[in-house]
């Protein structure tokens, strides 16, 4: 059973070693857990809905519980404390284009609020009900999953959007296929919500971003349905799946995709190397990815990171037995640890290994084969677990993430770092900050910051603290040749930060789009665009051109 | 000097071997040339401007002659004759942005409509004044052509946006880059002409079309000017690049772009190998490029380009040597030529072309090595002045091309050579159609078709026969999932065909952003899309959704 008030499966559990606790008192404080709310606290308080019961939803509780709240600290504060803000009035799950299509001419006549919902995994409010004086339906995707079509000759694969991930990798495989798009989400997200949110996932080095894996497919507006065809590629003008990746939910709900999908590789290995300080571990990535070495993945953690990931991974010898080889092998306190993935023929991946291998003796790293490689993957989709686990031991967890050209990475991630550390000084807390680079691009990377703080003695003191971290961080990357995501998405929480990132033009002309599909606001309010009768409060410290 | 009414440069001019007339009064039978205009005689007819004397332009004849018109067969056929049409009232040559600035102001003013003008090179009237009540200016950019930044570490260049292509590239070649972009109008066209029209260089499968090149730069809107910043990834909702490629000049003038660039690669070959059959040639090159392997290039030749080719390649001996040998192995009358190209380190080069070779020895062709290669790349941007040469003799030459998805490459194909062949059936007139396969995707390929014909007793007589051989192939296309262009972009010529290509939303929304940008429909009306007034005259045999 999936966490009514966390993330994932109820039975998972991911155990802190007793190393680990002591690394974050030492580095964070002693913390004291807040009490969780239970469910039937929560259900005993949900308002009644403004919805009389029909067959195009449920007015129930349970599901108007289930999806009030995404994945982001607000949201996990939310459901922790029992507080849930705003419950959508009903929860519809459409099995076929024509129900959503249905739903949504009711929309339209009857003046509804519509959420579109995927896997309700969000860490930026995407899914969130707003107050409102308009009833709120959320349409919840999951029961269109199917794999509909599979052109074999063109590799198009047509899914019912709601699918979640391993269900879309278990019908592909089940033919020989994958999608290849492993966001650290990947176990509940669905392709709809990827498509919407323009995420990427974990080997997008080898299969590219959402954006170069979806081909088209049916989208129900509030006027109509209608098709994006699909093409190879076309200079006949703005391509119109542009315009629908990264709409979350604004312009319409995309009901099937077409995704172009690959044959299962012959042979799949994730490596992983040290080098020796963050200078040379910088330019050493930088140098693998503009070599254009056919690689699925890589990532590059920072000194702090990995230090905390060896601290955190428990096994105890076999860490200590690594650290004493690296330090033999020269890499000791300043060590960045790079993990790296080879997908595809074995020929191919043996001449990619030899390549890198030359790469990595050049910037004095030690490289040590596949062992944590191996781990790296069968961890893969663990670490929001983790944050459960430190909930309960009275720490909160967030990550921020962003992504800028190479000449402005490490200054931008310094910065970001920095910021974070002494966010909360006024208040004598300390803040552990890592970060690791996951994206690589000839052009630039992903900078991915995690940050662990002590809640306060409340809900209230503890969103408090987390405002101020998000806020002056998110003000310095836009500020700073940042995109305030770049795999997240924009939901509510990135929302204000949006027209300093795209300046008055383009954010005037996203409000133009959306009042062609959507002149009275009714698709997820809210979320992308600040509403205009909303007041601005993020200031810009770019130059006007 | 350039041609003042044709292709390219004055002294650059192509024989047509012996053998080669006799090969094409064969198949469209013995032609008689049409008689060209003088360009005395043009400038003599040329009318008054209707602006007066500025410092904004200049209204010099000269200059507005060789503005009026582009590369189209409609705009040759106009230049032979020299009945030109519409002329632009004044050409503009700005040297910064913010002359354009400047200019755009007056024009909003004042409601001028503007052209921007790169290299002149549309083959679909992209940069053709159309009737108007109102002054014509055409916004030449040739001026600002200067690579004003190079960041080598995120690999960007800035450039202002009217540079060609011989002049972007000797200027990266200087510090050691490369942008990789290489259409075969290379010589004349222009940065930002390319991003204005989403076009594809021969060279796409290593470097990527401009959509992949282009990283952002600066806009000059009739309301003002604006900057698309540059990051590696975003998911910060939709792309913004995305709105400007391929908007044709009808929301505002690219005048500065930044692009990805990659140092000059180790090694670079192009080899030629021989298919036997059609059907075998077409699975060979879709397993090619399905199976990854790194590529710079790929083109593959239908039985009766191959052999139109081949009899126009001069070089009889060789030729002869060659026929001889492929006949030896195996490989004669249905035989088809693919060309493909490797850019990289030797490492993987050596790589990609054993792989490649063990391809096609599975599909029983026959491996040529780098003879017909090295011709090829010597004459990869020469196609265009056949043309001229053709033209000479009596023929006219144009061509068509697509992109489609693999399950559909071989009808498509078939139905637009067969059409093309019989469209001037009623005339009696032979069509000579032969085709290549040239931009690979996993999903699909583009498909080019050229057609040579006679050209009529008249000038509107040769104009008729493009009508009908165009519009039929064009609705054809557009009515069997080929997009309208895969390189050439819109302009005029193929407007009509948007509505059906893209659907009634789609093409909505479009008029809609252009009223964003452009509300009295100033920028380069009746490109891109038909303006509202026009009256649709193709016909749409899709399914309504």
């Amino acid at each position: 059973m999936r966490r009514w008030n966390g993330w994932g499966d109820e039975n998972t559990y991911l155990e802190l070693p007793e190393n680990g606790q002591s690394f974050l008192e030492e580095r964070v404080g002693k913390a004291t857990p807040l009490a969780n709310a239970t469910y039937e606290e929560v259900e005993a308080s949900v308002p009644d809905s403004r919805l009389p019961e029909s067959e195009l939803y449920t007015v129930e509780p349970k599901d108007r519980i289930l999806h009030a709240r995404g994945q982001s600290l607000p949201d996990w504060l939310a459901m922790k404390s029992g507080n849930m803000g705003i419950y959508p009035d009903a929860v519809s799950y459409p099995e076929s284009s024509d129900d959503v299509r249905a739903l949504l001419d009711e929309a339209k006549k009857k003046d509804w609020v519509i959420i579109p919902y995927g896997g309700g995994t969000s860490v930026v409010g995407h899914i969130n009900p707003l107050e409102d004086v308009r009833p709120i339906i959320t349409v919840d995707m999951s029961r269109m999953c199917r794999l509909l079509d599979l052109d074999e000759q063109s590799r198009i694969a047509t899914f019912g959007a709601g699918v979640p991930g391993p269900l879309l990798e278990s019908q592909l495989l089940a033919k020989g296929y994958t999608l290849g798009h492993f966001p650290q989400s990947f176990e509940l997200s669905t392709l709809g919500g990827w498509i919407a949110s323009r995420s990427s996932g974990q080997q997008s080095l080898k299969y590219g971003r959402i954006e170069q894996l979806f081909a088209g497919g049916r989208i129900e507006t509030l006027d109509g349905s209608f098709d994006l065809p699909t093409y190879p590629a076309s200079s006949a003008g703005p391509d119109m799946r542009e315009w629908f990746m990264g709409s979350e939910g604004r312009f319409g709900i995309i009901t099937e995709a077409k995704v172009r999908v690959t044959p299962i590789a012959d042979q799949e290995k994730f490596f992983v190397a040290f080098l020796p300080t963050w200078g040379m571990a910088l330019n050493c990535v930088r140098t693998m990815v503009q070599a254009g070495i056919p690689m699925s993945m890589m990532r590059l953690s920072n000194v702090i990171e990995t230090e905390t990931q060896l601290a955190l991974a428990g096994h105890e010898n076999q860490i200590n037995l690594l650290e004493k080889f690296l330090k033999f092998r020269g890499a000791s306190d300043e060590k960045c640890m790079m993990t790296f993935g080879l997908t595809g023929n074995k020929a191919q991946n043996a001449l990619s290994l030899t390549q890198i291998k030359k790469i990595i003796a050049k910037f004095d790293g030690v490289y040590t084969g596949t062992m944590l490689g191996k781990r790296w993957k069968e961890k893969r989709f663990m670490f929001p677990y983790l944050r459960e686990t430190l909930w309960e031991k009275g720490y909160a967890v967030d990550t921020l993430e962003t992504a800028t050209d190479w000449d402005n990475v490490d200054f931008l991630l310094n910065s970001i770092e920095s910021n974070l550390k002494n966010a909360l000084s006024e208040d004598n807390e300390n803040v552990h900050v890592f970060t690791h680079l996951s994206h690589f691009y000839g052009q630039g990377c992903s900078i991915y910051t995690t940050y662990v703080f002590r809640t306060a003695d409340t809900y209230e003191g503890t969103l408090e603290r987390w405002k101020t971290l998000k806020h002056t961080t998110s003000e310095l990357i836009v500020n700073n040749r940042g995109t305030i995501s770049h795999q997240h998405g924009v939901g509510q929480d990135h929302a204000p930060y949006m027209a300093i990132e795209k300046g008055p033009v383009a954010t005037e002309l996203l409000h133009h789009t959306s009042e062609f599909f959507d002149p009275n606001s009714q698709m997820n309010p809210g979320k992308l665009l600040v509403e205009k009768t909303a007041t601005e409060s993020v200031s810009s410290k770019k130059q006007a051109v």
